[in-house]
C-alpha cells in the first residue's frame, strides 16, 4: 500500500513494543513530514546508544561511562544494596529522592516461562558485594517471576552470607488505592504486613 | 538519572506523537536491549525515508518513484477523483478494495485555528485534473477544517469545471455503530441522507 521505503520504516516501528500497524503508521509518516535534520538526529541517537551504552560492570545497571553514575558517586552508602529486575527499576526508585545505597541489577528475572534460570543473572557478583554490605533490599517487582526470584535470592543469601540483613519492599495497597478494587493477593499482604500507628 | 545516549533516544522517541515519557523509555530501551544490527535497521530505515520518500507531482501521495503506484496503473480510471487530506487516507480507502478512480491529496485542510489558506494546498493541480474528469468525490474528514474545505472545494469546482460532477463521501452512522451513542449532528447528518431501501 505505502512505498517501499515508508513500508519499512513502518515495519521498525512495529518492533517497539505495544505499536500496532496504526501506531506505526503515524509514526512513521510523522517522520515523513518532518525535515531531514530531525531524522537523521534519531537515527544517530539510536546508533550512538547501541555504540556507548553497556551494563556498568560492578551493579549491572546501564552506563555510558566505566561504571555507572550511581556506583562512581561517593556519598552513595555501598552498605546498601537495592536489588532490582532492570535499569528502568533504578530509574523509578531514583525518582522518588528517598535512597541513598547502591543498587544491584539483575537484568532479569528466573523464569520458569521464558526458561531463564539462576545461572543467567551472575549472581556471584551480588554475593561478593552482599559480603561487605549490611543490608540487602530486594525489590524485584511482585509478579509471578519476581516472587520466585526474590525468595530464590533471600535462600542463597542468607546461606552465602549470613550476616547480611535481608529485607523486600513492603506489599500492600498503593497510594490512593481502593479497598474494594484491590485483589485478594494485595489485600492478603496489606493485611500480615500491616504496622502498629 | 539515565546515561547521555539513553537519555537523546528516549528524547528522540518523545518526539513521535502521543508518545509520553514512560513509552519512550519503554522503546529505548527495548533498543539498548537489542542487537546492535537491529538498531542499525531502524536507522538506516530512518534515513531511507527522508532521502527516497517524496509527494507525487500528479496526485500528491507519497512515492519512492517518479509517480506514485496509483499513477502509474494503467487501468485505474483517471475521470474519477478522490480528494483526501493526507497519504494516509489513500492507504485506507485502498484497503477497502472497492475504488478504482485516481486520488489527490491536498497534503493538509483549510484551517483558521492552524492559519492553513487555500493558497496553501496546491489547488490549481486539482482544478486542471478536474477539468479533464468527470465526477471529483471530497473525501476530507467530517471535522470542522474537512467540512471548510470540502465547501471551498465544492464553490471552486463549480466555478472552475462547471462541467463535472462533484460529490461528497456520505456522512451516517459507522458500522456498528449504536444510535443511543451517536451525536446530534451524526444522527442529523444520518437521517438527511436516508436513502429508499
Amino acid at each position: 500500500m505505502y512505498p517501499a521505503s515508508l513500508q519499512e520504516l513502518i515495519e521498525q516501528f512495529r518492533r517497539l513494543p505495544g505499536v500496532g500497524e496504526k501506531t506505526a503508521e503515524r509514526y512513521a509518516l510523522m517522520i515523513a513530514e518532518q525535515p531531514s535534520e530531525d531524522a537523521q538526529r534519531f537515527a544517530d541517537a539510536l546508533i550512538q546508544v547501541k555504540q556507548k551504552l553497556h551494563h556498568c560492570p560492578v551493579c549491572g545497571n546501564l552506563t555510558d561511562e566505566d561504571t555507572c553514575s550511581i556506583c562512581r558517586t561517593e556519598s552513595r552508602d555501598k552498605g546498601q544494596i537495592f536489588v532490582v529486575q532492570s535499569a528502568k527499576d533504578v530509574s523509578a526508585m531514583e525518582r522518588t529522592g528517598e535512597y541513598n545505597g547502591v543498587y544491584h541489577v539483575l537484568n532479569g528475572l528466573i523464569s520458569s516461562s521464558k526458561g531463564i534460570l539462576p545461572e543467567d543473572l551472575n549472581l556471584e557478583d551480588l554475593i561478593q558485594r552482599a559480603r561487605g554490605a549490611r543490608e540487602v533490599i530486594i525489590a524485584t517487582s511482585t509478579t509471578m517471576d519476581g516472587e520466585t526470584t526474590a525468595m530464590y535470592l533471600d535462600r542463597l543469601l542468607k546461606k552465602e552470607c549470613p550476616e547480611v540483613l535481608v529485607t523486600r519492599i513492603a506489599h500492600g495497597l498503593p497510594s490512593g488505592g481502593m479497598l474494594d478494587y484491590a485483589d485478594e493477593i494485595t489485600l492478603s499482604h496489606a493485611l500480615q504486613d500491616r504496622r502498629k500507628m
